[in-house]
């Protein structure tokens, strides 16, 4: 059995790229359509409402290119919206705030720490999804809101980062947590900024491969798998020129090509 | 005469609360409505045509508001959507890189430096109206995408708004230019840390002053003064907490008062 219907992967923006090739590493087979709300992001800044009004539109549009399974990359729509697109589609959906805790949880010894947008923070997303499943967990969150706008100005381990990333994460130091939980998708491109902030001891969990992960396990259970020749189509609301560019930056060495597309609104 | 019809002003988001501020200080007795697009911010960083399209949109739904005129405090909004918004209102709509251009000419001993979002910078709209009005100016622009983000934060003269300020702003400096556009509504809250980077010698022309005192010209000259009591309505289409915040960082001492609005879209 094969299907080779494609996996759907939505995200407010093109941060959730890291989570398209982390998706590609393990799933090479398959194919893959990406849909950026690049038109209206970043989510991670709005309120819930507007944030699962988005989301509920876009993903219908994901429907009708006969997706076998949506991954939701984007934290914040993963932390507010799952619920609304899980009623709204009839494939299953995967978000990255429960396969981010899990693999947090197996890796902690008991204090977890949490970074997002605010709207992913404000949430409470991650301390939910830890306590339901160990309720003794201790768990610290934190919104470091400046984090997408250097991972977007292509200042990864920029001198001006790691004194961001220092103030921002004092809350960690000091073995106040053992692991932090990357909680938006541009964050791994910040990961050496990150680490060195944290000095040595903090295990860091990367949302995009803990979905990818989930994922893949999921798509061998259901034996839902293609034996495709894999294959991307890369959908944007719009087509800025720094959205090429930041793609780039994500994507280095592939030979990028974004198309836009119209979402009724 | 009176007319006591409001002023519109139009921003993506709240930065443009430095136009309104700069407006209320010159006009005490005007009413004043303010639609902020929060759902769809920010246009700093989307194409023309996106920008366009949700703009003509935003000013549809203030012609509802019976607005004697219609001040555009977006920069971006400005240099790229301009002509479809006088052609879609009835009324005078005044954007600010005209106002902003005419200040830095009266200013300038020869060498303009521009500063502004990405979409802003990238349109050219500074440099164009620079040079209708004075050919021979020499005219420098840089984007600097991580201000807005910075000023949002509210480290206006944080350590790493200097150090920022310092990289993107090298290009001024050393006598090549003499006067540098602040063209977009939140960088006149980073003052001291521009002013800083820039060193003495370097006037700094603030776009919000500048299109304050054109409308207060405009409305002497067609007799469209209100004598009412002032007051203000604060329209927002998307309510998240960080907007309140920010509002409060910008009009300190006022209690401001967001009202949720729902643009057809």
């Amino acid at each position: 059995m094969t299907d080779a219907r494609p996996i759907a992967i939505f995200d407010s923006g093109i941060g959730g790229l890291t989570v398209l090739a982390a998706l590609q590493r393990r799933l090479p087979g398959e194919r893959f359509v990406y849909l950026g709300d690049t038109a209206r992001l970043p989510y991670g800044t709005k309120s819930a409402e507007t944030v699962v009004r988005y989301a509920v539109r876009a993903a219908g549009f994901l429907a009708g290119h006969d997706a076998k399974l949506l991954v939701v990359a984007c934290n914040s729509v993963s932390a507010s919206a799952l619920p609304a697109l899980e009623e709204a589609m009839e494939v299953p959906v995967i978000g990255v705030v429960a396969p981010g805790a899990r693999t947090a949880l197996a890796a902690t010894r008991g204090r977890v720490g949490v970074i997002g947008t605010e709207s992913t923070v404000a949430s409470g997303a991650y301390e939910r999804a830890l306590r339901a499943l160990r309720p003794d967990v201790e768990v610290t969150a934190r919104a470091c809101p400046l984090f997408v706008p250097l991972a977007e100005e292509g200042w990864w381990d920029h001198p001006v980062t790691r004194e961001v990333a220092a103030l921002y994460l004092e809350p960690f130091t000091g073995g106040r947590v053992d692991t932090l939980i990357l909680g938006c998708t541009h964050y791994p491109l910040l990961r050496p900024a990150i680490a060195a902030a944290l000095g040595d001891g903090v295990r860091l969990v990367d949302s995009a491969e803990a979905v990818a992960a989930e994922v893949e396990a999921l798509v061998a259970h259901r034996d839902l798998g293609g034996k495709g020749g894999g294959g991307v189509r890369l959908l944007v609301t719009d087509a800025a020129a720094r959205i090429d560019r930041i793609a780039g930056l994500i994507l280095p060495g592939t030979a990028v090509h974004l198309e836009l597309v119209d979402l009724p609104d």
